[in-house]
């Protein structure tokens, strides 16, 4: 039977037809890899995705995790499932051959672990957090750390978490009030407390590494100083033995609408309950420089966020498979043309209009994944550059895509979940089927790590017009090579680019006439509209790539991906011409609304 | 402190600066009421809901109905509450004097019953199907039938449900396979099982009255050989004491996303369970002629629809309001143009990106609460008409506004929620916070009633062309006026007007067009476009109203309804433009679209 976590096929597709990731095997860094061992690593992720992952998923959906004041307790499935993943020494499998890691493309890892995030996504994240912070540690800490740190992480020894948000500063890190003070051996005690801690605290490893940012005394105000620490629950010897507990205490948990079965804690720093010594604080270890933590951080967040979107791209993508599967085996109806009662009901999926939810939700999934695989192989080219160009090229691009990349999928593979249980009509509102968790799940993801404000803020305010606008004229540039290709490619592709080539040069000239004025405060104003506009117009790009690699390719696969770029193209496009009318007028509703008028 | 329920301002301003209720006491079947005693009940109704309805709105979500075999248990205080609202003799709100009802006008009672569903729309449920079927049996029943089931009904005694999908049958009625056999005294025999059935087991009742739809052998076959009867939980004697347990059965209880302190059920009729004498089948009595249930049933289903509408808005209106407060006392971040980090942080309803999404809300609730108003009113003057011109223009603008008056709600009222949780960031997706159950709650409505997919097959299919398209006709005519008279006004109106009056035209012409062809499959293929694009001129017209109503009048208050108008003038009325594109070309990309393509 198909797997409805994800289409393999497809997978397969973007990855060798389109991206042609067997390609990397020819850089240094992923030659002693072939397209042999890229299957065999989806293959190995699709079979602990369905044994492991998805067989716990409602079961965790209703047992959420407990905190009875001392221990939090977490159903078993969720452990079975990290130790299966650890055990396939799949973790670190992005990472360096020196490090304990495999070495695999990101584009390939990242297909991979969207397996994982299809079949569990609460499961899933414990392991994005781990491989995250890892990361981050690897590049930006010291040859002790790593040990100390990295390495049990890459095992499955200890896992992970991120520490930034607070009580009083979620989207603002500037106003954060942890603060850190030296010690004289070099480390530093932590104060302070932090909110939405994903996997702060449980049992399921030996030692949880929090990466936290602090203020120490001293520094520069807001976001210029901050520092970054690592944080262990349990301190760690010299020899790599797991220790005495820090002083790192969970106050309670957050209980979510979804992502239930991953713990989501506020946790206190130096609050007094656990002391390795006389001394109050929580004994942390600076990373790099101080004051410069949140450059550091953003390494990590900016792969959060291509997780993130990641994450809500399978979320959509299940949900879509098994609404097509729920489409395909219920009968219900006969076509409006020919309403005879005498004759049987038909399949639901013979409907216009379901078939014009499906193909939605078609376009929404297969959109963004190729969108989260094209930013995948950016990181991949950016790891094994073959020229400076080459690299300045991939940067410009990545900055410009990653918050449409987190952002996009977050919005339209949430709306896919919402047309996966229209298509399911009363049952998919039920629990008794899957739709509706994977619909709670993805609401979050418009939130975490950034929400749709501030990557709209991003996008706007820092990556378009960041080194005098070279990030969007890398990305003019890539998308008029694609236009180029469909040209000469002819037939319908004609048409297809000659579309995207009007609406992507109308959304530079708005671009230009938006900043124009002077008036930064309402460039900025619709932002969020800008955020969707754009984005739009990325995923008609990253339609038309399929298309044209579907190009003169016969069969219902390629007949399907041609039919999905029409109705992106006809359906989802046009969207833009309204949103880049009210841009270019640069409205003022929102910034003339007073507060007192609501 | 000011409730965040709803927002009394508002609709004293819709119904007495707008609609003008007052003036419908100038009609014989209202004339006993004045201003004084709509406001009453407006003040009763938020009162209950305050003090009865909210507190437990939270708990019943928490504790969903329970089912151990053979009893239903419900939190106690959805009997309390329900008790409450029946002492105060409002079940009946809006029914005849002669049947115990307070006459009402249904505008106004509608508006009552929005505070229930604001405070706890779950528990409102039991009270609008008991009202739905009151109505219905009122209009169709015997006098016996009256006497015995619509009069302990309005004395909050028996509660009502309706029973009309099976498993095999929810949007196509036509294929039920109930079936009722006549018995020599008249009554009938059902067997059969239906699905979805809210409300339909409790013990919080002496009784439950379902009104049931099934096929008596010998009928036409389809839609045309349905009938309508009333099956009680229990039968009723003579002397209308309850008396023995008829055979109806619950089968079970489903698992919903929200709506989850309703009981939504499965029930078997006939099954053998209770039997009142030695013969099978569950006793019903008939209502009104054999085969001519669904015409019946939809004068309770279109009650309904405009109830979902209305619980919908509700929804939307109440997590407005919470977003709203928070935005106000929440600081976070500071203006874009000026990141002071000495300067203290500003509460976020500063930003313009919430101030957009909380005109966004702002906009949506308070159209559509306008809308189902304007319907509530049509149904009155239906109730009342002073000419037969009068009863058939109100008949032919609820008609066609009917489906609109559902689903726009249920899609742009849940996209409020959407937008609350958002407003309030990480907090409001936990379940501290209200603002995620609203939204799980509202999740339902596009659903049932009717999905958006029917009602845009009854907007397109039938109400559109129905009698020549006079019902369209109607609409124009009534929109017309609204335009003209915004043109006297003047002003900024005058441009409004002309917004109005362009898209009006053009939707005539695209409907024109569509039918032009004489492809019934291709026009119809994209009917759920076409409600969405009629919704949001529909929804615009009311926002002409409003601006117009609130013309001149200086303050606030009227300041934010003129900002709002402007707001769904600039944001969401352009959205129909490539909509009306697309209908107009008489897309086939869904209809083309093969199941094996997926």
């Amino acid at each position: 039977m198909k797997s409805t976590l994800l289409s393999r096929r497809d997978l397969d597709f973007l990855l060798f037809e389109w991206l042609r990731v067997e390609d990397l095997t020819k850089r240094a860094r992923f030659a002693e890899h072939s397209p042999e061992t890229f299957s065999d690593v989806l293959e190995l992720c699709e079979q602990l995705a369905t044994r492991y992952f998805a067989p716990h998923n409602k079961k965790s959906d209703n047992h959420e995790p407990s905190f009875d004041g001392s221990r939090v307790t977490v159903i078993p499935e969720v452990k079975e499932a990290l130790d299966a993943f650890a055990r396939a020494d799949l973790i670190g499998m992005a990472m360096d051959y020196e490090l304990g890691g495999a070495q695999l493309p990101v584009t390939v890892a990242q297909a991979g672990s969207a397996w994982l995030s299809a079949a569990n996504v609460s499961t899933a994240g414990y392991l994005m957090l781990t491989t995250g912070n890892a990361n981050l540690i690897a590049k930006f800490g010291t040859p002790e750390q790593v040990s100390t740190f990295v390495k049990p992480m890459l095992a499955g020894r200890f896992f992970g978490t991120m520490c930034l948000s607070e009580t009083q500063a979620g989207s603002s890190l500037g106003d954060i009030l942890t603060r850190a003070e030296p010690r004289e051996d070099g480390s530093y005690r932590l104060f302070g407390s932090k909110m939405w801690i994903s996997g702060g605290d449980h049992e399921m490893s030996e030692n949880i590494v929090h990466l936290v940012l602090a203020k120490i005394a001293g520094g520069p105000p807001g976001t210029k100083g901050i520092s970054l620490f690592i944080v262990p629950k349990y301190l760690v010897g010299d020899d790599g033995a797991v220790g005495q507990r820090n002083d790192v205490v969970l106050a309670g948990l957050n209980h979510k609408m979804g992502y239930r079965g991953i713990t989501n804690t506020v946790l206190n720093f130096g609050e007094g309950g656990y002391l390795p010594d006389g001394e109050p604080g929580a004994v942390g270890y600076l990373v790099g420089e101080p004051h410069r933590g949140l450059a550091y951080m953003f390494h990590m967040m900016n792969e959060a966020r291509l997780g993130v979107g990641m994450g809500a791209v399978a979320l959509g993508y299940t949900a879509y498979l098994k609404s097509l599967q729920y489409a395909r085996e219920r009968p219900q109806g006969r076509p409006v043309t020919a309403k005879d009662f005498a004759a049987p009901q038909v399949p639901i999926i013979e409907h216009a209009d379901i078939k014009r939810m499906l193909l939605a939700q078609k376009s929404y999934v297969e959109g963004a994944m190729a969108l989260a695989l094209y930013c995948a192989r950016l990181v991949d080219i950016q790891h094994s550059p073959e020229s400076d160009d080459e690299l300045d090229k991939a940067t410009l691009l990545l900055d410009i895509l990653t918050p449409v990349a987190k952002s996009w999928p977050s919005q339209w593979c949430l709306e896919a979940n919402n047309l996966a249980i229209q298509v399911h009509g009363g049952y998919g509102y039920t629990r008794e089927y899957d739709v509706e968790q994977h619909y709670r799940d993805n609401r979050l993801n418009p939130i975490h790590e950034g929400t749709h404000g501030i990557q709209s803020l991003d996008l706007l305010g820092r990556k378009v017009t960041a080194r005098s606008g070279t990030s969007l004229v890398a990305l003019e540039g890539a998308v008029a090579e694609t236009i180029a290709a469909a040209r000469s490619a002819g037939g319908e592709l004609v048409e297809l680019a000659g579309q995207l080539h009007a609406v992507t040069q109308r959304l530079a000239a708005v671009t230009t006439a938006m900043f124009a004025s002077g008036d930064i405060e309402a460039a900025l104003a619709n932002s969020a509209i800008y955020l969707e506009a754009f984005g739009h117009i990325v995923i008609a790009w990253m339609w038309l790539e399929q298309v044209l690699a579907a190009d003169g390719k016969p069969g219902d696969f390629y007949d399907g991906k041609r039919q999905a770029g029409r109705y992106f193209f006809r359906y989802e496009l046009p969207r833009t011409t309204p949103q880049l009318d009210l841009l270019e007028s640069l409205d003022r509703t929102t910034l003339e609304m007073r507060p007192q008028w609501f």
